[in-house]
Parts: structure tokens; C-alpha cells; sequence
């Protein structure tokens, strides 16, 4: 089956990696509502594909995603209802939190609205340096959209998050580092990305991440007893599990472990 | 109408922007119980006047607040039921989560106490680098007030809050601003906190920044999902809203955006 | 009564602070079963005594505690059935954050797995620079175990705690302060331990304590207002307490106060 890619947003897949790429790069990749659904359908495209153990999620060219076009919400009532028309939660970009397979974003240039949300909204970030940085909502008139202001506060710090989301004001990679809003800043964030990906790729078990995944979310609304207690089921079900003994045999054997990949997806 | 304001709490209120300034001076202002519920009312009043687009508040003197004033807590139990009577969630310092305006405060000195409490209870904090902070609450044998048990560990993270709490210390400005309790620390945080006002009152939407706070307040709550689907909803009802053109005619003509004042106070 | 102490996991208490070492250092402290119910008792014993006003928790030789011992995991199905058995959120480590008890880790040598978990499940953790830190769950096929999940992001936020969590990657002492897992890292972390606890001993009311801890767990999982409230109810029963008495008195002497311990426990 191929991957529902468009020239928009295009899908690659090396060595159990796959990439996902804005491409509209003559407009620093702004969003058109299509784009979207796209990223989201490849989102899951790539989760259900067993081969796959890390996403990495970049733009073309200079931008990584500058949010939706702007020219469209001035101008074309219709595609600003497509910006709404058939969204929840269970599209983008909240969707990654929910997939079992770990997203990466490699946020190479300016990130600003929704192309911020995207942005964050991963397992991992990656920024350069010179990257800017915006949620910029406010400044338009808009609101914290697509679950933001969910997610900002427990990345950062409720103080942090409410200047960024309040005043919509542009920081650079090193400030977000600072913040504690990435991972890491460099000068070669998809260098740094693919290096994630390999990482976990290589040694950890892509079963242990899924459930690990699904654990941390879970945990954000529940409180310490009721995660402890999920917690013991889950060993039990970890103990069954082939991982386990591939990763004590690649250790005694000195070698990356051969975990097998996770079969569901989620 | 005049604001609520008395010699203890003063009100005044320039271009959009409300100062509320604790005015015990003689006693690091320190706080008897009345001084609470006119700051309350200040914070409705200015809140409730769709002129005003941000709200700072500061101490006048060389303190921002000393908190309860202790001689009182240790000799008058009538005063003492006064810090406990006819208080709730719904009076100070939690009220600022709830209003729409954007407070802001600088910490121009000593902050203890229920004054430490204030004085994190904004959206934005700025603080001299030689002022003096203290929960203070453990050392007297007291507790943590005012919702701050709540606010702490959300701006700080769980292990810096339960630090502070639990010993009660002094950490200084440059101290806060390592454990990410203030937005800035300098020699001047008065003017940092105008400065945040000014930036607030011309480039920010004041619908935006009403919805966003209430979001914000509301995802600490909610799960992911539902934090999503309400930002579909309230999106919605943004591409409604004035604001969006006002922004985009503003960025066209290279002026600042003339948003419509925020009606509804809240 | 003595303490339920063992040969791997002993007990100590001098001048109202207690100390808790694992004791298995030819093989870095690593866990047996029994250890983490021996561990769980001496904390419930340690809490239950009213002299005691600190927990001191550290590892004995060159280690702090590699975690569940692998040779265990790996060969003697009896074994790993020990570390399921009679487990519940009521057992360790969770169980430090429900005491009145202060407890502070000193984090001397490698913690990794459970120990990482232990480790981190403090009121207060020191570490030694060179220290290693990894939570390695998912590098062995196992999951976020004990509750980690739920404390590692509100410690240091979701984005390095989805980090640590999914790359098991381990982490020296400096990097987990930068990343504010702990409180302080030096070359002797159980001389910072020993100070804090004296700082807690000395001058902090151990009914405040105790209230606050339970304060900033309950606030954990509840709304801003639940928590104000429930402070406003708290506020009057210290008022009723001593310990206000006792501060003002010390203040007023220029001496330590000279507060009731706390009788209770909890």
C-alpha cells in the first residue's frame, strides 16, 4: 500500500525511519486545510506500518511550517471552514501523542500557529538555532487552537506557556532550548532528529515505547495511585513478553538487542 | 464610577494599562485583612472596564508585600478571623487566573507569605534581582494558603515547589528566574512589567487574550481530547469575531491592529 | 520496637533523622524483592516515629541502587514473580510521597531502573555529579514502572521526561540538575542531604509538613478553586495549632522555634 502522500506533504521511509515533509516551501510550507488531513493520514500511515520504529516530521526549504495561509483566512471563507470542517482531536496534530510509534520534528525554520502547534506536538523536538518561533494566535485574534494550551503549560511551565500563548511574541531555537520548549538547538536539527530516530530505533523496544507512550499520557489525568497500580499491570504483561530476553541476550552477547517490532500499531 | 481604592491599596489607571499598588510602606506593606479585599475588588474593577487591556501591580516603598501582617497574626484573634472570614477561592490572590484582563506583576522587594502568594498569582511576574522571596508558611507553622500549593508546583515543577514549601526559604530574583518562577528579573522590574503591558495592550487581542486565559485554567483540568475539541469550538467562534481582520488590515497597512476592547470583562 | 532493618537495606536514626541506606554494594545495591518490602516497611517505620523529623535515604559502597537485580530478571521465574507479588501503589517508592515525613535522597552512584525510581521519589534529592541516572525500562522490554510515569513529567515537564521515559538513556548528575530532577548536585550529596534535613529539623513545623505535603499531592488532581478552598479549611485548623505560637515566640528570642512534633504521623 502506498503512503497517502500528496506534493504537498511527502512520505519516505528508510531503514525503519520514515519521514514526513511539508513542501510548500515558496510559502515557507503555510497550511491549505488539505494539508492537514494529509499529515494526519500519514501520521497513521506510518504508525500501522510494523517496520516503522521512529516518524521524523520536517519542512522544505527554509520553513518548517509557518501555520495556515493566512491569505486564505483573509480572503476565502470557504477554505477557513475547511480549517474546521471535519477536525477533532483525533486529527493533527494532537495525534501524535496518541500513536505508539515516537514523533520527531527537526523544526529547521520558522514555526508559527498552527505550524508552532505541529511543531510542538511531538515526542521529540529538534531546532535550529535560527528557527523562530511564534504562537501568534493572540496577535491575530485567534485562540489557543488545537490543544495547545493543553500542551504548552505541561511542556514548559504554566508561567512560560502563558507568555507564549498571551502574547503571541516570536522566540529563536536557543530561547526555546532555554525554555525547555526542545530537545535540543543546533545548527542541523534533522541531523539531530535522524540521530533520535536511530537511537531509539536501535535499542529500545518498540513495544515497551508504545505502552510507555500511552502510560505517560494516561498518567497526565490520573493521579499517583491509580498510574502505580496500571503500572503493575503492565510489568506483568511486560514479563510475558519476548523483549525482555532479546534485550538480556543482546546484552550478554554485546550486541543491539532484536526486539521484534510491535505488531498493533495503536 | 471610582475604584474601590483606599490609602492601603491605591488605584490609578494611564492608557489602557491599571497600576494597583499595596501602599503600606512603613510595614513592607504588610497586610491587614480589609487590604485583601480591596485588592479583590480593584482586580474586579479594573477587569470589568473595557478600557483597561492590562493590570500591574506592585508595592509601594521598598517591598512588594510582606504578607499577613504578623503582629497582628500574633496578637488580635479578631483580626486573625479576618484573614479567615468571608474568604474563598473566589477572593484574592486566585482571582487574577480567572479574570480576562492580563495582570502582571513587578516584585520590587521582599515578597512573604500570602505577599509571596500574590505576588506569583499573575500571568507575568517580574522581579528585582534583589528582592527576597519566601513561602515562608512552614516556619510559622502555618500552611500553604491561598491555593498556592495548587499554582506552585504548575509554574515550578513539583520538586522546585515542594523545596520552597517545605523549607520556607529565601531565594533571591536571580534565584526565581533559574527555577522559572518569573518571566524577567532586572534592576528595574516595574518597567518590565509596563513594558509587558504596553506589548499586551497594542498587538494583543483582548478576546484572545480572555479566551486563551480561560483555556488555559481549563486544560490544567481536562484531558487532551477535551482541551482539543473545545479549541475546535471556541476557533470557531474567533473566525466570528472582528479581531481576525482587524489583525490582517493592521499587518497590510503596517500599523498596529485597532482590536475592539473586550466587552464582556468576565 | 526496632527497626524492621535487614542486612541489605539497614536503618539508622540520630538527633530526629533517620537514615535509610541500601546495603548490597557488591552488586551496586541492586534489588531483591524483599529489599523493596524491607524498603516500604522502614519508611512506614521511620514516619510512624514522632522524634523523627527527616528521612535520609542513600546506598551503601559506590552505588545507589542499579535496580531490580537482573541475573533475577533473566533466570529465576520465582523471583520475578517477587516483584509483582503484594505490590500495589501502597508499596514503594510511591509510598514517600504520601508520608508527613520529610524524605531526601542522596543519589551517591549509578540509579537506574527501579532505583532510578526510588531515586527521584523524594521530597528532596541530592545527587553526585559523576552519579549515572537512566530509567532503562524500555531499553530491557519493560514499561514505566512504580508510578514513574506519573512523577517523572511533573518533575522535570513532559517533553524530558517522554525523553528519558522512551530512550532510557542514562544521565550524569549535572545534567539532571540542568534538567531540574534534583535539588542540588556536588561531590558529596549526602553532606547536602544532612543539611537539608537539619534545615527541615531545625526551623520547619513538622504539622506543616506534613499538611503540605498532603496539600500539593491532592492539588495534583484538583481544580484551582478545590485547592484554595480546601487551603481556607487548613488555615483554620493551624490557627488552632501551637506551632504559629512557637514561631512568633522563637522570632521574638532570636531562637530555633521549638515546635510539638508531629504526633500523629500519618
Amino acid at each position: 500500500m502506498d503512503a497517502p502522500a500528496t506534493d504537498y506533504v511527502t512520505y519516505s521511509c528508510v531503514d525503519s525511519i520514515a519521514t514526513i515533509t511539508f513542501n510548500r516551501p515558496e510559502k515557507l510550507n503555510a497550511l491549505l486545510p488539505d494539508m492537514i488531513h494529509t499529515y494526519s493520514d500519514l501520521l497513521v500511515f506510518a504508525d500501522q506500518d510494523p517496520q516503522v520504529r521512529a516518524i521524523v516530521v520536517t519542512g522544505a526549504g527554509r520553513g518548517f511550517c509557518s501555520g495556515a495561509d493566512l491569505s486564505v483566512l483573509g480572503t476565502d471563507p470557504e477554505l477557513v471552514q475547511g480549517f474546521l470542517k471535519g477536525q477533532s482531536h483525533a486529527t493533527v496534530p494532537g495525534k501524535v501523542l496518541h500513536l505508539g510509534t515516537p514523533v520527531i520534528t527537526a523544526i529547521n525554520g520558522p514555526a508559527a500557529g498552527l505550524g508552532f502547534v505541529i511543531a510542538i506536538s511531538a515526542d521529540f523536538r529538534f531546532v535550529h538555532s535560527d528557527a523562530t518561533l511564534s504562537t501568534t494566535f493572540a496577535r491575530l485574534g485567534l485562540i489557543a487552537e488545537y490543544g495547545v494550551a493543553w500542551l504548552l503549560p505541561r511542556l514548559i511551565g504554566l508561567g512560560a506557556a502563558t507568555d507564549l500563548l498571551l502574547t503571541g511574541r516570536t522566540i529563536d531555537g536557543i530561547t526555546a532550548k532555554e525554555l525547555g520548549l526542545v530537545n535540543g538547538v543546533s545548527n542541523d536539527p534533522l541531523a539531530d532528529a535522524y540521530s533520535c530516530a536511530y537511537e531509539l530505533a536501535t535499542f529500545c523496544s518498540p513495544a515497551s515505547i508504545a505502552v510507555i507512550k500511552a502510560q505517560i499520557m494516561k498518567a497526565q489525568m490520573a493521579g499517583f495511585n491509580e498510574s502505580a497500580d496500571d503500572a503493575f499491570i503492565e510489568m506483568g504483561h511486560a514479563f510475558e513478553r519476548p523483549d525482555l530476553h532479546a534485550a538480556l541476550k543482546g546484552k550478554a552477547n554485546k550486541t543491539a538487542p532484536e526486539f521484534p517490532n510491535n505488531a498493533s500499531g495503536q
